[in-house]
């Protein structure tokens, strides 16, 4: 895993994923007393980073084995970037999720063009189900984060911060990341070693499930105790990834952990200035900046808001919370 | 008022208002039945178009004017985009509004830098007021959509319309736009004029408030017969401007009529599907391009979200309603 393959997947995305603006608000540097920038990948295609790691897996297979097909286990942000990068590559796509799943994203999953594998959570067992049907048809196995080239695509996100903010004349800041399994902050993280060197990745996590913030300061990987009990679903993994975690050792600065309400209040402000949707572990850098501030050193922050497929209510709850 | 001026103003807009992208989803596709493009303006600097025309209007003054500062009569998107110009500008901005404002819109208007003058709408006459106060201070007047270098800005949404959607190999296109008095709409159609010269501007007003519509059918300028009695207040003028109607006049097809439900359902779907918040003024042409496609002959249709300054207890409502 190295920039040179995320610089390849940079050539490989360009025309098909997004690339999100910089947005930034009087209002909410007021409140920061800072500099605050926000990559939205909310707006990206299929409401999340994920895209960029879907697409960039798929267009890296070669022409044969991605006409087989690909395979992901998701009931979210994976499951729908996977499901429409494969769509897009004419590649048939098979998504395995648990049959409680909500409603909802098993349509939108289906609807990008997927076919959706319900499994029974208390009966079958996921991963034997998916080497089944992946021996059987030949499909590849995507994984959310620890699979090189999906890093490789998010870390696209990180290469256009650099170029961004060189824009605006920036060039030292921090650059602020919702943290699941690592994917997403691995890849900037390596994108702005080489392309923006005086920024610095910083994980964000929620209080309670601050897994990375916690294995970078211990030096080796730590796991979550439960992985319930947190409204930022998108964000939340057993661990960090085997492969994500050593460069986030090497590269990241130390962890912010973020309560729900501080992303409630920070999708709240983001309705309000910046006219945006997050969900609620896509606000959480967003969250960091703008209410853990004794924890961040730099003038300038830049602040990923990694996705914005968050129910109704739950956006409705924000805004009559927070707004 | 032409071309040149809209080109011009594009440089000056250079680097200080965002070039707002151009989204889309497969599931607003299937909806529409054609390919639909969404220009988000609500992303722009204050949430909304207008602060390309007043950035392109305070841009042209000579120094000397723009340090004397400058004068609006706005309790909406024009004022927020006039008084934060300005403030960029280091310019003073004297911003006129009833006091019975919604106090958000005053104190976020006081926020952007702005002086706000309120005026007793029962007692008051804000026109006196506004000539007495800019014959005092030397303050230049800055009209909402009838001048020409606020049109200018506005147009270089369709510069950057007409270049995008080359991006995607797309010339031929119907182009959608919230019309109040026509700043917006008379500026993308010239734009369009010469840059995208297969493409049309039509302009989308609530129903019963369809001054420009009609005034296009007929051939001359009709007034509307009431001013309130619509969620879609920012797209609310009591008829087209006497500079921007002769422009749609020549240049655009004819006017699309969309209720404030259909507004309503479409910021449901923009949330859902783009992560955008939109205003229901602004969310007009999206409206009309999701529910009356049969008034529109095009297979791609661009549609411009003019602004995203709403409040959140509307915001919820769409959501409640139709999310």
């Amino acid at each position: 895993m190295n920039i040179d393959m995320i610089e390849a997947a940079a050539k490989r995305l360009e025309g098909h994923a997004r690339k999100t603006p910089l947005l930034s608000s009087p209002f909410l540097d007021d409140i920061a007393g800072r500099r605050v920038f926000v990559k939205p990948e909310c707006l990206q295609h299929t409401g999340s980073f994920k895209f960029r790691g879907g697409w960039s897996a798929l267009s890296a297979l070669d022409p044969e084995t991605r006409a087989r097909g690909v395979i992901a286990f998701s009931s979210g942000n994976h499951a729908q970037g996977v499901a429409y990068a494969a769509a897009q590559h004419g590649a048939p796509a098979v998504i395995v999720m648990p049959s409680d799943a909500p409603k909802l994203k098993i349509e939108n999953t289906r609807a990008l063009g997927a076919e959706v594998v319900l499994y029974d959570r208390a009966t079958e067992d996921r991963d034997a189900l998916g080497a089944t049907l992946a021996a059987e048809r030949g499909l590849t196995l995507i994984k959310p984060f620890d699979e090189p080239q999906v890093i490789a695509g998010q870390g696209t996100a990180g290469l256009e911060i650099a170029d961004q903010a060189a824009g605006h004349g920036i060039t030292k800041a921090e650059v602020l990341i919702p943290c699941g399994g690592g994917g997403l902050t691995s890849g900037v993280a390596l994108a702005l070693e080489k392309h923006a060197p005086d920024m610095v990745a910083r994980p964000c996590e929620p209080v309670g499930f601050d897994d990375v913030k916690r294995s970078i300061a211990s030096g080796h990987i730590e796991r979550n105790p439960r992985l319930t009990g947190s409204i930022c679903d998108a964000i939340i993994t057993p661990q960090p990834g085997d492969m994500t975690f050593p460069i986030m050792q090497r590269l990241c600065g130390n962890g912010i952990a973020v309560s729900d309400e501080d992303c409630l209040r920070a999708m709240a402000l983001a309705f309000l200035r910046l006219k945006i949707v997050i969900e609620p572990g896509g606000a959480a850098a967003l969250a960091a900046v703008l209410f853990h501030g004794d924890e961040i050193e730099t003038d300038t922050v830049i602040a990923i808001a990694s996705g914005g497929n968050v129910d109704p209510a739950m956006f409705i709850k924000a805004l009559q919370d927070f707004a």
